[in-house]
Protein backbone atom coordinates (compact mmCIF):
# COMPACT_ATOMS: atom_id res chain seq x y z
CA UNK A 1 0.00 0.00 0.00
CA UNK A 2 0.89 3.95 -0.10
CA UNK A 3 -0.20 6.49 1.96
CA UNK A 4 -0.49 10.00 0.41
CA UNK A 5 0.24 12.06 3.93
CA UNK A 6 1.35 15.14 5.14
CA UNK A 7 3.62 14.69 8.05
CA UNK A 8 2.00 17.59 10.64
CA UNK A 9 -1.56 16.35 9.81
CA UNK A 10 -3.54 14.61 12.01
CA UNK A 11 -5.85 13.35 9.76
CA UNK A 12 -2.89 11.46 8.33
CA UNK A 13 -1.55 10.38 11.37
CA UNK A 14 -4.84 7.87 11.64
CA UNK A 15 -3.82 6.22 9.19
CA UNK A 16 -0.30 6.14 10.16
CA UNK A 17 -1.41 5.00 13.68
CA UNK A 18 -3.35 2.06 12.57
CA UNK A 19 -0.98 0.93 9.57
CA UNK A 20 1.65 1.04 12.55
CA UNK A 21 -0.79 -0.76 14.92
CA UNK A 22 -1.33 -3.71 12.59
CA UNK A 23 1.25 -4.17 11.56
CA UNK A 24 0.59 -3.41 7.78
CA UNK A 25 3.69 -2.93 5.50
CA UNK A 26 3.04 0.81 3.44
CA UNK A 27 5.14 3.10 1.29
CA UNK A 28 5.23 6.75 2.98
CA UNK A 29 4.68 9.45 0.28
CA UNK A 30 4.98 12.97 1.23
CA UNK A 31 2.15 15.64 -0.03
CA UNK A 32 3.34 18.95 1.00
CA UNK A 33 -0.23 21.06 0.91
CA UNK A 34 1.47 23.74 2.23
CA UNK A 35 3.41 23.54 -1.02
CA UNK A 36 -0.06 23.07 -3.41
CA UNK A 37 0.70 19.58 -4.11
CA UNK A 38 -2.62 18.43 -3.34
CA UNK A 39 -3.58 20.99 -5.99
CA UNK A 40 -1.74 19.40 -8.76
CA UNK A 41 -2.66 17.37 -11.61
CA UNK A 42 -1.26 14.37 -10.94
CA UNK A 43 -2.95 14.15 -7.15
CA UNK A 44 -6.51 15.67 -8.23
CA UNK A 45 -6.44 12.34 -11.27
CA UNK A 46 -6.12 10.12 -7.56
CA UNK A 47 -8.49 11.99 -5.60
CA UNK A 48 -11.12 14.93 -6.76
CA UNK A 49 -11.42 16.32 -3.62
CA UNK A 50 -8.09 17.38 -3.19
CA UNK A 51 -6.94 16.06 -0.09
CA UNK A 52 -4.46 13.91 2.02
CA UNK A 53 -4.88 11.58 3.33
CA UNK A 54 -5.30 9.00 0.29
CA UNK A 55 -4.32 5.45 0.57
CA UNK A 56 -3.31 3.49 -2.52
CA UNK A 57 -3.71 -0.34 -2.94
CA UNK A 58 -1.70 -2.67 -3.93
CA UNK A 59 -4.04 -3.59 -7.15
CA UNK A 60 -4.09 0.36 -8.05
CA UNK A 61 -7.44 1.16 -6.14
CA UNK A 62 -7.60 4.54 -4.19
CA UNK A 63 -9.62 5.49 -0.85
CA UNK A 64 -10.07 8.54 1.04
CA UNK A 65 -11.15 10.18 3.64
CA UNK A 66 -9.18 9.36 7.12
CA UNK A 67 -12.04 8.34 8.65
CA UNK A 68 -12.93 5.77 5.48
CA UNK A 69 -9.27 4.72 5.63
CA UNK A 70 -9.29 3.60 9.56
CA UNK A 71 -12.68 1.32 8.82
CA UNK A 72 -11.42 -0.13 5.86
CA UNK A 73 -8.06 -1.23 7.91
CA UNK A 74 -9.77 -1.99 11.10
CA UNK A 75 -12.29 -4.82 9.27
CA UNK A 76 -11.44 -8.10 10.99
CA UNK A 77 -9.57 -6.55 13.42
CA UNK A 78 -10.35 -5.55 17.36
CA UNK A 79 -10.57 -1.61 16.05
CA UNK A 80 -14.03 -2.56 14.72
CA UNK A 81 -16.17 -4.53 16.62
CA UNK A 82 -18.26 -6.71 14.32
CA UNK A 83 -21.46 -6.22 16.39
CA UNK A 84 -23.83 -3.89 14.40
CA UNK A 85 -24.53 -0.82 17.15
CA UNK A 86 -21.45 -1.18 18.45
CA UNK A 87 -20.10 -0.58 14.88
CA UNK A 88 -22.43 2.22 13.98
CA UNK A 89 -21.48 4.02 17.50
CA UNK A 90 -17.55 4.08 16.10
CA UNK A 91 -19.70 5.56 12.79
CA UNK A 92 -21.01 8.10 15.18
CA UNK A 93 -18.10 9.41 16.91
CA UNK A 94 -15.95 9.28 13.79
CA UNK A 95 -18.89 11.54 12.36
CA UNK A 96 -18.66 13.52 15.31
CA UNK A 97 -14.81 14.06 15.10
CA UNK A 98 -15.24 15.22 11.23
CA UNK A 99 -18.36 17.25 11.74
CA UNK A 100 -17.90 18.77 15.67
CA UNK A 101 -14.68 18.34 16.39
CA UNK A 102 -11.50 18.80 13.27
CA UNK A 103 -13.22 21.48 11.31
CA UNK A 104 -12.43 23.74 14.84
CA UNK A 105 -9.83 21.95 16.63
CA UNK A 106 -7.58 20.82 13.84
CA UNK A 107 -8.32 24.33 12.09
CA UNK A 108 -7.09 26.67 15.05
CA UNK A 109 -4.18 24.29 14.88
CA UNK A 110 -3.47 24.91 11.40
CA UNK A 111 -3.84 28.52 11.57
CA UNK A 112 -1.54 28.72 14.74
CA UNK A 113 1.28 26.46 12.90
CA UNK A 114 1.37 27.67 9.83
CA UNK A 115 0.21 31.33 9.75
CA UNK A 116 1.74 34.25 9.92
CA UNK A 117 0.91 36.13 13.32
CA UNK A 118 -0.71 39.34 11.22
CA UNK A 119 -2.61 36.71 8.95
CA UNK A 120 -6.17 37.85 8.85
CA UNK A 121 -7.07 34.42 9.40
CA UNK A 122 -6.21 34.63 13.19
CA UNK A 123 -9.72 36.35 13.56
CA UNK A 124 -11.23 32.67 12.91
CA UNK A 125 -9.73 32.21 15.72
CA UNK A 126 -12.08 32.43 18.96
CA UNK A 127 -14.89 31.38 16.56
CA UNK A 128 -12.81 28.33 16.64
CA UNK A 129 -11.95 27.83 19.81
CA UNK A 130 -15.61 28.09 21.11
CA UNK A 131 -17.04 25.43 19.11
CA UNK A 132 -13.85 23.47 19.57
CA UNK A 133 -14.23 23.29 22.97
CA UNK A 134 -17.93 22.70 22.98
CA UNK A 135 -17.49 19.35 20.92
CA UNK A 136 -14.22 18.80 23.76
CA UNK A 137 -17.30 19.13 26.53
CA UNK A 138 -19.24 16.73 24.83
CA UNK A 139 -16.06 14.07 25.04
CA UNK A 140 -15.43 15.31 28.64
CA UNK A 141 -19.07 13.91 29.88
CA UNK A 142 -19.14 10.72 27.67
CA UNK A 143 -15.39 9.84 28.88
CA UNK A 144 -16.68 10.73 32.37
CA UNK A 145 -18.46 6.88 31.93
CA UNK A 146 -16.45 5.63 29.79
CA UNK A 147 -13.26 4.27 29.17
CA UNK A 148 -12.66 4.15 25.44
CA UNK A 149 -15.35 6.25 23.22
CA UNK A 150 -17.61 2.49 22.30
CA UNK A 151 -17.82 -0.61 23.73
CA UNK A 152 -15.10 -0.42 26.61
CA UNK A 153 -12.09 -1.06 24.35
CA UNK A 154 -10.25 0.53 22.47
CA UNK A 155 -11.42 1.61 18.30
CA UNK A 156 -10.85 3.23 15.54
CA UNK A 157 -13.22 5.83 17.36
CA UNK A 158 -10.25 6.33 19.47
CA UNK A 159 -7.87 6.93 16.91
CA UNK A 160 -9.94 9.55 15.21
CA UNK A 161 -10.30 11.57 18.26
CA UNK A 162 -7.05 11.34 19.74
CA UNK A 163 -5.29 12.57 16.60
CA UNK A 164 -5.85 16.27 16.62
CA UNK A 165 -7.32 16.32 20.58
CA UNK A 166 -3.96 15.18 21.78
CA UNK A 167 -2.60 18.18 20.00
CA UNK A 168 -5.40 20.60 20.44
CA UNK A 169 -2.83 22.71 22.49
CA UNK A 170 -0.58 23.80 19.50
CA UNK A 171 -3.88 24.99 18.38
CA UNK A 172 -4.72 27.01 21.67
CA UNK A 173 -6.98 24.59 23.69
CA UNK A 174 -5.96 24.38 27.38
CA UNK A 175 -6.71 21.07 28.01
CA UNK A 176 -6.07 20.87 31.71
CA UNK A 177 -9.78 21.08 32.98
CA UNK A 178 -10.84 18.50 31.22
CA UNK A 179 -10.00 15.02 33.47
CA UNK A 180 -11.36 12.52 31.71
CA UNK A 181 -10.10 13.45 28.24
CA UNK A 182 -6.38 13.87 29.73
CA UNK A 183 -6.97 10.64 31.47
CA UNK A 184 -8.38 8.90 28.08
CA UNK A 185 -5.43 9.95 26.04
CA UNK A 186 -2.87 8.92 28.57
CA UNK A 187 -4.80 5.51 28.20
CA UNK A 188 -4.54 5.69 24.14
CA UNK A 189 -0.70 6.51 23.86
CA UNK A 190 -0.14 3.41 26.53
CA UNK A 191 -1.89 0.98 23.78
CA UNK A 192 0.70 -1.20 22.07
CA UNK A 193 2.26 -0.08 19.19
CA UNK A 194 1.58 3.17 19.70
CA UNK A 195 3.70 5.99 17.83
CA UNK A 196 3.76 9.48 18.25
CA UNK A 197 2.46 11.75 15.40
CA UNK A 198 6.15 13.31 15.47
CA UNK A 199 7.36 9.66 14.14
CA UNK A 200 9.22 10.51 10.78
CA UNK A 201 10.57 7.25 9.87
CA UNK A 202 8.51 5.48 7.18
CA UNK B 1 -37.62 2.69 16.93
CA UNK B 2 -38.46 6.81 17.50
CA UNK B 3 -37.06 9.11 15.55
CA UNK B 4 -36.43 13.00 16.58
CA UNK B 5 -36.06 15.23 13.77
CA UNK B 6 -37.16 18.04 12.64
CA UNK B 7 -39.24 17.79 8.77
CA UNK B 8 -36.72 20.26 7.04
CA UNK B 9 -34.22 18.69 7.69
CA UNK B 10 -31.67 16.93 5.08
CA UNK B 11 -29.97 15.52 7.72
CA UNK B 12 -33.46 13.82 8.82
CA UNK B 13 -34.69 12.82 5.66
CA UNK B 14 -31.86 10.86 5.41
CA UNK B 15 -33.45 8.59 7.96
CA UNK B 16 -37.10 9.00 6.95
CA UNK B 17 -36.19 8.10 2.86
CA UNK B 18 -34.05 4.62 4.50
CA UNK B 19 -36.81 3.71 6.96
CA UNK B 20 -39.70 4.29 4.09
CA UNK B 21 -37.46 2.39 1.59
CA UNK B 22 -36.62 -0.50 4.04
CA UNK B 23 -39.83 -0.67 5.30
CA UNK B 24 -39.10 -0.32 8.99
CA UNK B 25 -42.01 1.17 11.19
CA UNK B 26 -40.84 3.81 13.59
CA UNK B 27 -42.76 6.89 15.36
CA UNK B 28 -41.51 10.42 14.43
CA UNK B 29 -41.29 12.52 17.22
CA UNK B 30 -40.70 16.14 15.82
CA UNK B 31 -37.84 18.31 17.85
CA UNK B 32 -37.84 22.27 16.63
CA UNK B 33 -34.79 22.62 16.23
CA UNK B 34 -35.23 26.66 15.69
CA UNK B 35 -37.41 26.93 19.59
CA UNK B 36 -34.11 25.72 20.84
CA UNK B 37 -35.50 22.36 21.53
CA UNK B 38 -31.74 20.54 20.68
CA UNK B 39 -30.32 22.44 23.49
CA UNK B 40 -33.02 21.48 26.41
CA UNK B 41 -32.01 19.21 29.02
CA UNK B 42 -34.14 16.61 28.21
CA UNK B 43 -32.76 16.16 24.69
CA UNK B 44 -29.00 16.98 25.73
CA UNK B 45 -29.68 14.02 28.18
CA UNK B 46 -29.66 11.47 24.91
CA UNK B 47 -28.02 13.62 22.52
CA UNK B 48 -24.87 15.45 24.53
CA UNK B 49 -23.94 16.81 21.27
CA UNK B 50 -27.50 18.18 20.77
CA UNK B 51 -28.19 17.96 16.92
CA UNK B 52 -31.06 15.99 15.06
CA UNK B 53 -31.46 13.36 14.18
CA UNK B 54 -31.13 10.87 16.76
CA UNK B 55 -32.88 6.91 16.62
CA UNK B 56 -33.79 6.01 19.70
CA UNK B 57 -34.15 1.75 19.39
CA UNK B 58 -36.83 0.03 21.04
CA UNK B 59 -34.61 -1.46 23.74
CA UNK B 60 -33.89 2.68 24.27
CA UNK B 61 -30.34 2.09 22.48
CA UNK B 62 -29.65 5.66 21.10
CA UNK B 63 -27.89 6.58 18.27
CA UNK B 64 -26.91 9.65 16.61
CA UNK B 65 -25.15 10.97 13.06
CA UNK B 66 -27.60 10.99 9.89
CA UNK B 67 -24.74 8.84 8.48
CA UNK B 68 -24.52 6.57 11.30
CA UNK B 69 -27.89 6.19 11.68
CA UNK B 70 -27.95 5.31 7.74
CA UNK B 71 -25.05 2.97 8.21
CA UNK B 72 -26.98 1.33 10.96
CA UNK B 73 -30.12 0.46 9.49
CA UNK B 74 -28.59 -0.14 6.00
CA UNK B 75 -26.71 -3.25 7.40
CA UNK B 76 -27.86 -6.40 5.75
CA UNK B 77 -29.39 -4.64 2.91
CA UNK B 78 -28.68 -3.71 -0.94
CA UNK B 79 -28.05 -0.63 0.31
CA UNK B 80 -24.66 -1.53 2.21
CA UNK B 81 -22.28 -3.83 0.06
CA UNK B 82 -20.65 -6.58 2.18
CA UNK B 83 -17.20 -5.94 0.06
CA UNK B 84 -14.77 -4.43 2.60
CA UNK B 85 -13.33 -1.66 -0.11
CA UNK B 86 -17.20 -1.00 -1.29
CA UNK B 87 -18.41 -0.22 1.91
CA UNK B 88 -15.31 1.80 2.45
CA UNK B 89 -16.43 3.48 -0.33
CA UNK B 90 -19.93 4.19 0.82
CA UNK B 91 -17.77 5.59 4.21
CA UNK B 92 -15.58 7.90 2.32
CA UNK B 93 -18.44 9.95 -0.01
CA UNK B 94 -20.60 10.26 3.61
CA UNK B 95 -17.63 11.40 5.11
CA UNK B 96 -17.38 13.62 2.19
CA UNK B 97 -20.68 14.72 2.67
CA UNK B 98 -20.34 15.80 6.06
CA UNK B 99 -17.16 17.35 5.87
CA UNK B 100 -16.76 19.11 1.82
CA UNK B 101 -20.53 19.42 1.09
CA UNK B 102 -23.24 19.35 4.04
CA UNK B 103 -21.36 21.91 5.91
CA UNK B 104 -21.70 24.39 2.71
CA UNK B 105 -24.54 23.54 0.72
CA UNK B 106 -27.07 22.83 3.76
CA UNK B 107 -25.66 25.95 5.69
CA UNK B 108 -26.21 27.83 2.98
CA UNK B 109 -29.80 26.52 2.62
CA UNK B 110 -30.62 27.03 6.34
CA UNK B 111 -29.57 30.43 5.83
CA UNK B 112 -31.43 31.29 2.91
CA UNK B 113 -34.78 29.59 4.65
CA UNK B 114 -34.58 30.51 8.24
CA UNK B 115 -32.53 34.33 8.86
CA UNK B 116 -34.16 37.77 7.96
CA UNK B 117 -33.27 38.85 5.05
CA UNK B 118 -31.22 41.85 6.80
CA UNK B 119 -29.40 38.75 9.22
CA UNK B 120 -25.33 39.29 9.33
CA UNK B 121 -25.31 35.72 8.40
CA UNK B 122 -26.31 36.36 5.06
CA UNK B 123 -22.38 37.28 4.58
CA UNK B 124 -21.32 33.55 5.01
CA UNK B 125 -23.28 33.06 1.84
CA UNK B 126 -20.83 33.72 -0.74
CA UNK B 127 -18.26 31.72 0.81
CA UNK B 128 -20.50 29.01 1.43
CA UNK B 129 -21.49 29.27 -2.18
CA UNK B 130 -17.76 28.79 -3.40
CA UNK B 131 -17.18 25.86 -1.50
CA UNK B 132 -20.30 23.87 -2.12
CA UNK B 133 -19.28 23.94 -5.75
CA UNK B 134 -16.54 22.60 -5.17
CA UNK B 135 -18.35 19.99 -3.51
CA UNK B 136 -20.96 20.13 -6.33
CA UNK B 137 -17.74 19.44 -9.24
CA UNK B 138 -16.26 16.41 -6.87
CA UNK B 139 -19.75 15.20 -7.76
CA UNK B 140 -20.51 16.37 -11.19
CA UNK B 141 -16.76 14.62 -12.40
CA UNK B 142 -17.47 11.15 -10.39
CA UNK B 143 -21.37 11.28 -11.96
CA UNK B 144 -19.34 11.41 -15.26
CA UNK B 145 -18.52 7.73 -15.39
CA UNK B 146 -20.49 6.45 -12.43
CA UNK B 147 -24.32 5.97 -12.53
CA UNK B 148 -24.29 5.80 -8.78
CA UNK B 149 -22.06 6.55 -6.20
CA UNK B 150 -20.37 3.20 -5.28
CA UNK B 151 -20.37 -0.19 -6.97
CA UNK B 152 -23.12 0.96 -10.03
CA UNK B 153 -26.09 -0.19 -7.77
CA UNK B 154 -28.21 3.15 -5.31
CA UNK B 155 -26.83 2.58 -1.73
CA UNK B 156 -26.33 5.18 1.55
CA UNK B 157 -24.19 6.69 0.02
CA UNK B 158 -26.78 7.93 -2.55
CA UNK B 159 -29.05 8.82 0.36
CA UNK B 160 -26.64 11.03 2.12
CA UNK B 161 -25.31 12.93 -1.05
CA UNK B 162 -28.93 12.77 -2.18
CA UNK B 163 -30.47 14.69 0.75
CA UNK B 164 -29.11 18.32 0.22
CA UNK B 165 -28.04 18.44 -3.15
CA UNK B 166 -31.45 17.66 -4.48
CA UNK B 167 -32.84 21.08 -2.37
CA UNK B 168 -29.37 22.53 -3.42
CA UNK B 169 -31.12 25.33 -5.42
CA UNK B 170 -33.29 26.79 -1.63
CA UNK B 171 -29.40 27.52 -0.98
CA UNK B 172 -29.07 29.67 -3.73
CA UNK B 173 -27.05 27.25 -5.88
CA UNK B 174 -28.22 26.62 -9.45
CA UNK B 175 -27.67 22.90 -10.65
CA UNK B 176 -27.96 23.50 -14.69
CA UNK B 177 -24.73 23.55 -15.26
CA UNK B 178 -24.19 19.96 -13.61
CA UNK B 179 -25.84 17.67 -16.36
CA UNK B 180 -24.64 14.59 -14.41
CA UNK B 181 -25.70 15.62 -10.92
CA UNK B 182 -29.48 16.28 -12.17
CA UNK B 183 -29.27 13.35 -14.27
CA UNK B 184 -28.28 11.19 -11.14
CA UNK B 185 -31.02 13.14 -9.05
CA UNK B 186 -33.66 11.78 -11.03
CA UNK B 187 -32.52 8.55 -11.09
CA UNK B 188 -32.12 8.63 -7.36
CA UNK B 189 -35.14 10.22 -7.21
CA UNK B 190 -37.09 6.87 -9.70
CA UNK B 191 -35.47 4.23 -6.57
CA UNK B 192 -38.40 1.94 -5.12
CA UNK B 193 -40.34 3.60 -2.54
CA UNK B 194 -39.11 6.88 -2.91
CA UNK B 195 -40.52 10.30 -0.78
CA UNK B 196 -40.30 13.81 -0.82
CA UNK B 197 -38.24 15.50 1.62
CA UNK B 198 -41.62 17.10 1.82
CA UNK B 199 -43.54 13.81 3.28
CA UNK B 200 -45.31 14.97 6.79
CA UNK B 201 -47.26 12.28 7.41
CA UNK B 202 -45.80 10.12 9.51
Amino acid sequence: MRLYDFLPSGNGYKVRLILHQTETPFTWVNVDILDGATRAPAFLAKNPNGRIPLLELDDGRLLAESNAILYYLAQGTPLLPRDPYLAAQIMQWMFFEQYSHERFVAVARFICEFSAPGDPRHEELSGLRENGHAALRVMETHLSENRFFVGDTYSIADIALYAYTHVADEGGFDLSPYDNIRKWLSRVSRQDRHIPITKNDF
